[in-house]
């Protein structure tokens, strides 16, 4: 069965027969006058579709166990201007629904599905305007529902289920089909940090290290990032999100990269952090050799079962230390860390979910206790350390800026780092940069 | 105990420890440029506060288990222009709230309420601007909350429930404090409906008789109707909702009066049907006598466990068998009643709850099943016939439109009808109008 | 020719050839659950119309010189529940349209004739819901209009004029069918307070005193008031605009009442001050004849040609003086107009425009100067005195609030003060009372 | 002077000292839950600033003489996270405003800027929510200037006046600044399709070449496409619009790609039609000629005071005359014209003005006239046949789809064709393929 059907069926099931679940695509975004950005379609009506159009919506519902997607109709003539549009019929079949419809009538269904149902599940607060159409539809049914005196029984619902509460979860716990799509996003993302590595020089600007990025994901059939690109060189690394990549990179610096493909929806997201000459100094070197360290041991540490809050402290342990050890922090690891003094350096999370989004929904908590790791799960680990020049800081420490992250799969026996072929040993950046 | 105390307190009580519940207060309505029709605060808002400003909001936070007001600041100058105004520390006390406090200060509280309660409980779909607002403040603690990783445990509420689906049964029974003020909201509209029999003569206007109404309503301290009143003469009765009121009272006509006084915010709503002239014709007798037992007959039967279907159907028998023995139907009752041939002469309910509104909220259901009648509750019953001029029908009943209709409490034995004091016999009619 | 069709065709010059006017209904507005307000037509709207319904839009094309209705369909269903409905055809004949559509055809015309012209007059920013409509219109045409290379010659409004700074000039010189309309407000209004003086006795409350009033505007046909009387004794005079009107009325108080009839959708505006036990005291009336004066003064300088600074110092000056001798000020007249220490006594301004709206449109300069008297202005002449109980004041004064307020016709000739019929006379008021 | 300082001079110029305008920065728009496509900002917001920030206001105080910008405070911690803000005081400097704010400020200041002018500027009809805002900023000020009686004077704007129709027509004639940065899209556009050329072969992707062409954008420092690039191989061309880039290229098949830079906001917009395996078969050839003759002709024809129309049906008798030489049109060239017989293979318009938009604003009409042809203009050349297969044309013929695009600056004396470097000479295009 097509994944997007099986996860359909899954909503069916938990919205139960008392429910509707309704999901809009995302609206087309003009970016100036005429034109629009590149289309995205929204991940949550991504994930229980794979229909590609904007001015569509879905509705599950729960008595009638059924999924219906309405859509822009056919016509031959739009489509000569405008590009190909499925129509009803060839969506129905080719995304497995139940039935489909052009969106023109959607207003009408809307009122009946709606009626009698307990529990209308959408994505509230998402997109203002639907939220405005859909409860205006609702509205419209509470106020007659139930009221008339000797009419059939019928009633509204009385709630407005957050209809993300029920597929983060989901969406939390990848499935084969998403496994070997994020797989190949990394795959992608791994090859172009490859040969921005290569491409790397003194005198190019970061712009043309982005320009080698792009390129490489859309030659491998990413089309566009999954987000904006950070090619941060020098002090420039010191801005977390730093994108307008417009510097000139210099001899002696590092350059820090994050960036990662988008393929088929899904992310990948690598940072890697090298010398634009190809050859680390001993300051940066120091430095580096943390920061993998505490990469490494956080991978090491992902297994089902495994707490977020331990192998968080064990990377900021690791961290921590190697400040000490190069004489940037005073005092204990302990005492580093009750201070939070260690926040001059390292002032951001260990990492974040990884799937349809790149900040990927899901959430840290479960029946009010922190979610233990398990077998499906993607996550970010992504350790940095960021020393800004200051006067109190030896020289040869300033404006190093380092992030080496990767993507982990939780798999049944431990976890699978599916972003390792993106280099990160001393030995092979600088073998791959020919130093 | 204040009852608005204690309906918060059943209230809390349902929402339980984690949910929360937000209750605005109607806006100022502009009638044209700089002025305001009456303020009117929303019912629900009333009902559980009593508090008559707007620009209020009304918290009730199932975790804390307390009832929050926030309203207008008090300012003597903007008082001394616009009138009184309570300020927070006032209206705590006088309202019995746990605490009042600018209504500036909301914005910054309503974040801070809804992070780690599961369920937010609004009047979704009645005010799109508070939907708007409200859904905005808790997609913001929805986008941070259980997210970060190594923060405290938090969460949005995953279900906007509807307030009003708790509401609604709650004020479908009414306490004491409501019989009391339902019961004067009848007795006035009784006063006013004797005058204007009292007061209605050939060759006045309806207006006249609704200016008759309305200081009768006013000067026993009812400063509003209830709802736009219906003074109809003759053939205007068979429109059914007749409020333009513009007509001459013509000699041999009837005079249908629908008119109901809002007395601290509750509402009367009493029909009578009486000639201009103060003696009824022998057709508009017959109508009338067919009319009034149905009414009769109907107000008999309430009582706690009827169904209204069964009392519904005593009546309509009685409307049927009235127009069959009067030639306007033909055929058998039930004949009648299977192909809705009625209809052309009946064609609304029998009555509405009423209460803080005249249509009163409370559903006519109950676990799919229909409610059965029940001590508290309040009820109009209101049978009536319309007969417009046609070529099928006799010259004497042509522009015959009566209805009577009393409001009725349904009491632990029986009912009581406390609009019987307008009279509704012919005799008493005839006798008071001098006929 | 019917003064709307003629305010009409003045319109239509002045918007010129290559200028569109849009104007559209008010909307009904909800006062709890299902009941409304009764409803209220714009001011605007029913000035180049007479039409009664809500649901409605004015299309006046300076290029075609065509004035067109759109309004609600006729439906006998829908009449036969909510009420008379014109439609397009009765509308047309009886508000003497050149043509008149279904409403649910306003979406389809107003691009067409939005088309090529220069200037969109409309009354934007009073209806955000009814601006967004049109603008969206507006820049639909905008979009496509002159863009096609080879297309017909066609252009979009570069301006969107406010169509209010149009027709306030207009409404501000009142035309015969106006000035009779005011006289009759004026009139109804007077006949109010003198009722309410023949009423007015200790112990009786002001929403009785409120009772008497609109009953007797409502059965001169005067449905509602201009708007929300102020019923103000002792003390409540004291706050502008005291709208409560819920204390009891006590002896030797003084009561102010400023209270007007709406007739026809004209407003009248009179404002009268009184003993509750028909007699004044000696400090009432010391203080009452200062206002008196003022307001004399006043009105007998209202001529076409008179500045109202002047009458305003005029005015002033009175009041001053009248303060300086009861010693409740001190220093001389100029100096306590330099300083303002009259705003503790007089804070409010002497007069504003009455026409369709109580404070009526028109503002006060043309040309950057400030507007003369003109014939066929209306303006109130109100001044007053209001002494809050306070240490330094002597306890006879102590919550005296007088304002004696008349509306002022200007004439060819000098003024009419059309709203003369209510007693100002202290021994007037004192007869009529009976005191 | 800085050009974006000299056009404020202009703008303050045209709009007088009564006049007011406000130009609204563009907004950030959202791509996927916390992530936001790469900011773009308002065309016409940086013709008057060049200022790179969302979030921003730009007031043009016509009585003040003033150019005032409202922008993002300086916020390091924000900036870590966020990325770099001027802020207002480097704003100013670095772009030439003589006063620059918080955007905070906004709002307090706007109401003072709007008060006394006579007509209020801005980008009407364009964002819906900046309307919004404005309006109602206007209307307060409509609802208290010139109302007060004795207050100094003051007027509220009675025209919203379309800033587009006074910065149209100053876009459409480029000034020097424009010209460089035009030229550098076009350079970087004709690399761009050199590079497809020598890139193309059969079984690559239509994604792949398009990977090429932005590439050689971004390497040259155009970071984004001045729209979405069609690169559509075979019978793909045949849709206009066909944006998905997806398919695989097929021996024998033309690929047509429509593809330009933004460089520094400044479009680039070019198309090329050539054989994937590098030479033209003779069919295609025969078609190529004909294009390529009306593309050469047209741009031919373009100098100051020359009529588009004339420009067009030139190319357009090259177009028909060509089709019915190869028999796929019968007839005269006059008559295939006159019946449209043509637009089954030529169905879009010659060309359309570029500059900050792809689509460049300035309309085809002055004074109800046709505009002419004038030094500083830039308009696009892009003539075109599309064959599609069907069984009455000659199978060689099927699935042919050619467009051959300029872009063309009109210089004091005739043009200039600063795209010419990309090869469009057959003989040019099989050398450079090398096929």
């Amino acid at each position: 069965m097509h994944p997007y059907t099986l996860r359909r069926e899954q909503v069916l099931q938990q919205i139960g027969n008392d429910g509707l679940a309704v999901l809009f695509a995302a609206p087309e975004q003009r970016r100036s006058n005429d034109t629009e950005f590149p289309f995205r379609q929204d991940s949550y009506f991504h994930y229980l579709s794979g229909f590609p159009e904007p001015e569509a919506v879905i509705l599950l519902d729960g008595a009638a166990g059924t999924a219906t997607l309405y859509c822009r109709d056919k016509d031959p003539l739009m489509e000569t201007w405008n590009g190909f549009r499925y129509g009803a019929e060839a969506a129905r079949d080719t995304f497995g629904f139940d039935a489909a419809y052009s969106i023109s009538e959607w207003p009408q269904h809307i009122g009946k599905a709606i009626l009698n149902k307990r529990r209308l599940f959408a994505l509230w607060g998402q997109y203002p305007e639907h939220d405005r159409v859909l409860m205006q539809h609702w509205h419209t049914v509470q106020q007659t529902a139930g009221q008339r005196m000797l009419a059939e029984y019928s009633r509204a619902p009385d709630s407005l289920a957050d209809l993300a509460a029920l597929l983060n979860p989901m969406r939390l716990i990848k499935d084969a089909h998403e496994i070997s799509l994020l797989k190949q996003a990394g795959h992608i993302s791994a090859l172009a940090h490859i040969r921005a590595m290569q491409k790397t020089r003194p005198g190019l600007s970061e712009l043309q290290i982005e320009a080698e990025l792009l390129h490489e994901f859309m030659r491998h059939g990413a089309r566009h990032p999954a987000y904006n690109s950070i090619v941060a060189g020098g002090k420039n690394a010191c801005c977390l999100h730093y994108v307008e990549n417009k510097d000139i990179l210099h001899d002696n610096a590092l350059l820090l990269i994050d960036a990662g493909a988008e393929y088929q929806m899904y992310a990948g997201d690598i940072t890697r952090t090298f010398p634009v000459n190809g050859r680390f100094s001993p300051a940066q070197k120091a430095v580096y050799e943390i920061v993998l360290a505490a990469n490494q041991a956080a991978i090491e540490a992902v297994r089902p079962g495994a707490s977020w809050a331990d192998i968080h402290h064990l990377a900021l342990r690791i961290l921590v230390q190697g400040l000490i050890d190069l004489k940037l922090l005073q005092g204990s690891v302990e005492g580093n860390i009750e201070s939070q003094a260690y926040k001059r350096f390292y002032m951001h999370g260990l990492g974040h979910w990884v799937g349809l989004d790149v900040h990927d929904v899901g959430g840290r908590w479960h029946n009010e206790q922190p979610r233990l790791l398990q077998a499906g799960m993607c996550t970010t680990i992504e350790p940095g350390l960021y020393i800004s020049a200051a006067p109190d800081i030896s020289a040869e420490f300033h404006n190093i800026g380092i992030r080496i992250e990767d993507n982990i799969l939780v798999t049944e026996t431990g976890h699978e780092n599916y972003t390792a072929e993106a280099p990160k040993q001393i030995a092979e950046i600088e073998a791959l940069m020919g130093g």
